[in-house]
């Protein structure tokens, strides 16, 4: 039976970060809100999300079916995928350490999402512009910078190319998409600061030409970014 | 030997969320940067967040050591004393539903944090009080019910008293700690909000009378609440 993915439509957003996981190691799923038929939709994915017939709703999108499984919260979702199809390692200390990474990467993705909705998820970025401002020029100085150099230096000290030494894990689809996404909104502030985590960049160039990924990122299932995302580009938010 | 805990010494922060995990089931532990002395205090911390002769470096406080291993980010660590102390389930299921929960806690701690930090941790409260009072307001009014709502739901549906059911894990701990905390930030919206929770409520109350737990609130060990913390008590984010 195909997993089931669970997430908003119409954007990237944190279930890109599933969607990469499901195709680099090609296990079929439906993505369930994108399909118009009957039985899917943003519909379907509601009725989990509110309705009392599940076990275990999740809090927020995305989450997976898996058999009877629902697991939610990205991290937790890949923990899960990464267990299950070879994209951690078998160590207990292994899988923590990942793990670990994958959840400093989702702390700087709620920052990125800040950065355009600093006040709050329910108003529009027009009315947090001013706000907005403020914290994205704080992102890029100090956080963006902090985040990557990190990312950096444990890839020089990891032993390989990829984030956990030679075999690649979940977490270095992660970095490629976080990659993705700041060249996207930032694409200034991130030109500058490439030259300075070169072994981020080439983990990210050589992710794209995995075979999987690259038939993916060609595909029509990956949905380009746009201004509703997590990133997001308003020229403004760099100064621009 | 014992368990070695790192994190900022004048708070309760995120760092208190293992303390209570490991308080409750009576793990020796050093909370090394407390300990003035050599080899202690927040340079013995700093240290591993920026030395060169650790294999994993942190990316942020708190962290913890056992034997070899130094794993980072609360809820990370959570995982890994909940295997090893039985506070989670023993099912992979289990295991992935307590920390899920777990993340949704993380989720809901950001959010606090930015209540009085909306534009950047590095400025004081006092550079961002006109932005924190609009994001305040939101977290009140929106948020912070529909995570405490989403709990009590979780414990009507668990079949026990616990998150998980009949047995504490440390999800239960930690949703102890969020009341304790929201109480101490925001005393007139959760003597509002308390009335209608009344299983979380219930849930904190039978944590804070657990033996250990008890003692341990009442000991030295427990840092106050304070204004440098994620909970900080600011009448005017209440409007008061």
């Amino acid at each position: 039976m195909p997993y089931e993915l669970y997430y908003w439509p119409e954007i990237q957003g944190r279930g890109e970060f599933v969607r990469i996981a499901l195709e680099e190691v090609g296990a079929p799923y439906v993505d369930v809100a994108r399909k118009p038929a009957k039985g899917g939709g943003v519909p379907a994915m509601m009725t989990l999300l509110d309705g009392k017939r599940v076990k275990h709703p999740p809090f927020a999108p995305p989450f997976l079916r898996s058999g009877q499984l629902l697991i939610g919260q990205t991290a937790n979702i890949l923990l899960f995928l990464g267990m299950r199809h070879g994209l951690a390692p078998r160590s207990d200390a292994g899988r923590l350490w990942a793990h670990q990474l994958q959840l400093t990467i989702a702390d700087l993705l709620v920052e990125v999402h800040d950065t355009h909705h600093p006040i709050s998820a329910r108003l529009y970025y027009e009315d947090q512009r001013r706000e907005a401002k403020r914290r994205a020029a704080d992102f890029l100085q100090y956080r963006m910078p902090k985040f990557l150099h990190y990312f950096e230096r444990m890839l020089a000290d990891s032993g390989g190319r990829h984030l956990l030494g030679r075999k690649l894990t979940y977490v270095d689809l992660s970095l490629f998409q976080v990659v993705e996404g700041l060249r996207y909104a930032f694409p200034h502030a991130m030109a500058r600061l490439e030259k300075k985590v070169p072994r981020v960049i080439a983990l990210h160039d050589a992710v794209a030409k995995r075979p999987r990924l690259a038939a993916y990122l060609a595909s029509e299932r990956r949905i380009a970014f746009n201004e509703q995302g997590i990133f997001r580009h308003y020229p403004e938010l760099e100064g621009k």
